[in-house]
């Protein structure tokens, strides 16, 4: 059969992505081999981290390069399986790329329920939400009370961080781009209060609205956002540095300058991978299923259409364009 | 009675420390008051975040300001006592600030021995040991057998760092400038390794000596040396930010670029000041001396002398001139 395929083209280290990072292609697909399944992808899962896995890509490796298939987590519809227990018509969530038809092999993609929650598994029940879960509870540990800054609030990951400190009973602050992210904070996902980094300054807002310095700071973005949170940092806080959205365009990136505020304020920066916690993925997947089926964390998927465009959907996310978890619908 | 002292006449913030940043003075001292001792200042102790205490003077607060004595801790002898049980001709430690004499309130100060460990009471069993000792053992936490940087190595801090990690059996290299510190690292401290900064790249040596990545960072420079280790931390690392005195005298110091990788090493940066671990200065003052009673730690001092001398002393510390504690005899 023939397959749709995205080919990456481009390393884009130290300047923004571009259109023509990729390449369209098409494919012959042979028959499906012994323990694999053949499924028709339906969602791609978009991730600031996929930069980052491009830029470490070499021509010459044996790992990721030039002309490989686009790598990306997706679900998709069972249409041919050679896996036992494995039926044509399943659902399944694993690592598909960039293709419209994917062969799996067992062992790397999950059986999944085809219900509500079914995109939910690439956003909020999926990495996006686990490494909110265990960023923000293991590695920031907010105790009640605590003032628990997020920055890139409104993306996949800080959505669910502020969300998750609400429920800890903490005072949770935003920062978004816009006014329209800013009041979907407050609005709906119970945010106490925003900073909207385009008009505002964060060092500033910070002291108006944190006079007591913040306990926890969740960082997705790096640059100003970490730079000025260091400056308003309580004794004791926790900087948990998950992301740094706000670098990947840039060839030098700068360095927090005022890392130093940690040894005044005796703090603690950390940086975690989700692969360290894989034991306890099924216990934070039945807490965050079921706060979403009470009502007490609201996921929202900024869903894009048409598998022409996928490098389009995944250059949204550096623009700040997406409202919640990115994906793209083939 | 005539006191002579040396004031604070010039904020360096952003500058390098300058001769003139002080003004000799002369006063005459009142009777002293009941409830004070009064201290022929023998020994002054010096230390980097002096300057830092300098550069949050202000003219107009409360606190300490343009004109004030030079605050510092020191030995002295007592001449005259309103204290009940401190005897004249005994030894105290305490804030005596850059003066021949000083007047000291009850509470403020220690009586210590005038034994054989007298000056190492202002450097390897004061705050500069102590600082070492929590640093180190507290917020690096080393184990049996990681690697351990220390920058700053040959200083007050550093070279008691360095040596506790080895009583923890742990592999040591430390980086300071120039090859007769290197060679007092290695010869006589016990150093497995050396790096001298004003000859190699730390982050090029590093790749060499430690292929496995470091485990324990303990900074008291900043600036290169931050941002070159932190490309080559271990899985885990700890980072114990200590002092960051490359940057003393910036305008505007960088902030540590590849501070981003302690995402991918799942590591730790942590800064702690000492006065967190108080209840804890008796045991760890007992195991220090212990272990300089039994050779285990060896503890160098660079005294200098002249009280004229106090502006030049500390300039020393910022030009790395020192090997070891900084002190003055007067």
């Amino acid at each position: 059969m023939n397959v749709k395929q995205w080919l990456i083209n481009g390393n884009p280290r130290g300047r923004p992505l571009q259109l023509d990072d990729f390449t369209a292609h098409e494919t012959q697909f042979d028959d499906l081999q012994d323990g694999r399944i053949r499924v028709r992808v339906e969602y791609l899962s978009f991730d600031p981290s996929q930069k980052g896995q491009m830029e470490n890509i070499s021509g010459y490796s044996s790992g990721q390069a030039l002309g490989d298939i686009m790598v990306a987590r997706g679900i998709g519809e069972v249409i041919e399986s050679r896996v036992q227990d494995v039926p044509v018509g399943a659902r399944v969530v694993g690592p598909v790329g960039w293709q419209e038809v994917a062969d799996l092999e067992a062992g790397t993609f999950e059986v999944v329920e085809n219900d509500d929650l079914l995109t939910a598994r690439l956003g909020v029940l999926g990495s996006t939400g686990l490494t909110a879960y265990f960023g923000l509870l293991r590695v920031g540990q907010p105790q009640p009370g605590d003032v628990v800054l997020v920055s890139g609030a409104a993306g996949g990951v800080g959505s669910v961080v502020g969300q998750i400190a609400k429920l800890m009973s903490c005072e949770v602050i935003g920062t978004a781009g816009g006014p329209s992210k800013c009041a979907w904070l407050t609005d709906e996902l119970g945010f106490d209060a925003t900073i909207d980094y385009k008009a505002e300054r964060i060092k500033h807002r910070l002291s108006e609205l944190a006079p007591g310095g913040i306990n926890v700071f969740f960082d997705n973005v790096g640059g100003v956002a970490l730079n000025d949170a260091l400056t308003r940092i309580a004794t004791g806080a926790r900087v948990v540095i998950c992301g740094g959205i706000s670098r990947y365009g840039e060839a030098r990136p700068d360095g927090p300058t005022n890392y130093f505020n940690i040894v005044f304020r005796q703090a603690t920066m950390a940086g975690f991978l989700l692969s360290g916690y894989e034991r306890e993925y099924p216990e934070a997947r039945r807490r965050l299923s079921g706060w979403i089926r009470d009502g007490k964390l609201v996921h929202r998927e900024d869903i894009q259409h048409g598998f022409e465009n996928a490098p389009a959907t995944l250059i949204r996310l550096f623009t700040g364009a997406n409202m919640g978890k990115q994906l793209l619908k083939l």
